[in-house]
């Protein structure tokens, strides 16, 4: 459950009386998520999600909240923040930021086809297209920087050859900086569960609260690494398909398709390490949805056996 | 046939290259309208409309674009104006100043009800506090300035107890100057045809080429002018229902109230002359859809005999 900010009908109707959003009809708490509350609103001018903010701070928030609405205009079927009286895309609601952003329809697939994967890479591509002229930086929390920092912390965890494998994955990238590719915003989670489709299409890209500044291909292998992945690499025909998609909305470059086996261990490196620091190291009073680390543990092999070549 | 420029499918795919809508799936051209080229056009990410202005210069635009764009992000379900990659809502296809925005579903009605004109009233109100914050203004090219300039070359035309009701009440408004008015950016031309209803509730309000800066009560009056207008006058139950639901979400002043009945009659007036000037003296190779110039003669006369009283 993930209400941890309670808020009444009442409450909710005396903040919107600084939005344009009509008359309060539906107030709907969402299980789904970890990090903040959520909950489904329906006015008489139609449905969308409240979120209280649990751990990021208002100074925090207006990278992602302007970004959602960067892209929305750029027609992306993002999650679209709306501006209150003031303007704003964010206020407080109970003591918490709070934001109110447009409802997408659609659902996630769990066994998506090469056709979904090929829409997969054409909308990240057209997201990082659009990206371009967003102005907003912010540097991955999750990056080089982090991982050389956390793994440390998990070596007296792991079992030897984990500790040997963390490590010579660490020490690997630090040989790759990946300073000649092409950089901007990237989601960095665009996992299965943050896409929606509807009727084979994609109606909406959710969930924007990791993404930061990077190289674009990064956020291109963390996508491949989730929606190509098959027991013990990746699929040939999902990934061919993805990789077309994206390279006919943008050409990749040929320093792009050389760092690509080295970038999809990166984006498996990045998640094995959260997962692990999850699973392990839960924060004091988190609530534990830790996912199995094993899984990108074996993405992370099977790519470093594998060498995959770059498909287009 | 409102499809004075022709745009093929691939002069289309070739402008979209700069947009981050996906593929071109479909276009079709729209028989509605009378000023400009427009186009239902379908992507992959979606149905849109594309509009190329043949009349309105590429620097009177932007008012209504962003104007557009901004009610948007305040959650008004107006038409979305998509940015292209150099961040522009408008930009030039085959010689032609062109815009696309987003299509909204509903259809318009043409027997409303009260509960419809409640709706109608909310949603005005909304919009006109929601361009409270919109910076940019407009001067009122259907205003006082523009009928007393127009009013004499109809008089050649009228018969002599319509140039005397003529006469009489453009004198008569010319005593009233609304300056203690709120005012604000208005729609203009809120009529029966610009709201979209889906299942009872409005999707899409539309045709913003008329919006400019005013008195917000005159945006009223022509609305209620349209929406609660029955034979002879204004049908009071729709009336009310409109009035109320607006002052529910904008309370109107006391000097509102008192300006009421010179407003409703500032809104026909302002109707009748554009209908007899479209009427009987048609711009050279103007499509001629003008419309009959005695509805709001009517209307006008009405109003002059029943001195509505504010209702709320």
């Amino acid at each position: 459950m993930s209400v941890f900010t309670k808020v009444s009908a009442e409450q909710l109707a005396g903040w919107l009386k600084n939005y344009s959003l009509g008359t309060l009809l539906d107030l709907q708490g969402i299980a789904a998520g970890i990090e903040n509350t959520n909950y489904f609103v329906t006015t008489t001018h139609g449905k969308f999600v409240l979120t209280l903010f649990e751990k990021l701070q208002s100074h925090e928030l207006p990278f992602y909240l302007n970004l959602m609405s960067h892209l929305s205009r750029h027609g992306i079927p993002s999650p679209k923040p709306i501006a209150n009286f003031d303007d704003e895309l964010l206020s407080i609601l109970n003591g918490k930021p709070a934001s109110i952003v447009t409802c997408l329809s659609g659902q996630p697939i769990e066994q998506p086809g090469a056709a979904d994967c090929a829409e997969v890479g054409e909308m990240l591509a057209d997201m990082h297209l659009a990206g371009r002229s967003y102005s907003a930086s912010m540097p991955n929390p999750r990056g080089p920087h982090w991982w050389n920092a956390t793994a440390p912390r998990l070596r007296q965890i792991l079992p030897a050859d984990e500790v040997e494998l963390l490590d010579a994955e660490v020490h690997f990238q630090s040989r790759h900086r990946f300073d000649d590719l092409p950089r901007g915003v990237i989601h960095a989670d665009l996992f299965r569960d943050n896409v929606l489709f509807t009727d084979g299409a994609i109606g909406g890209v959710i969930d924007f609260y990791f993404a930061c500044s990077d190289a674009l291909l990064y956020d291109v292998a963390i996508a491949v690494n989730d929606w190509c992945v098959r027991r013990g690499g990746l699929d040939a025909a999902k990934t061919t398909a993805l990789l077309d998609a994206y390279h006919a909305t943008r050409t990749f470059t040929e320093n792009e398709k050389r760092a690509w086996p080295v970038m999809l261990r990166a984006g498996a490196l990045r998640f094995w390490v959260s997962r692990l620091f999850d699973f392990h190291l839960p924060r004091a009073g988190e609530l534990t949805h830790a996912k199995d680390p094993a899984h990108f543990r074996n993405i992370l092999r099977g790519h470093i056996a594998a060498k995959p070549e770059f498909a287009v």
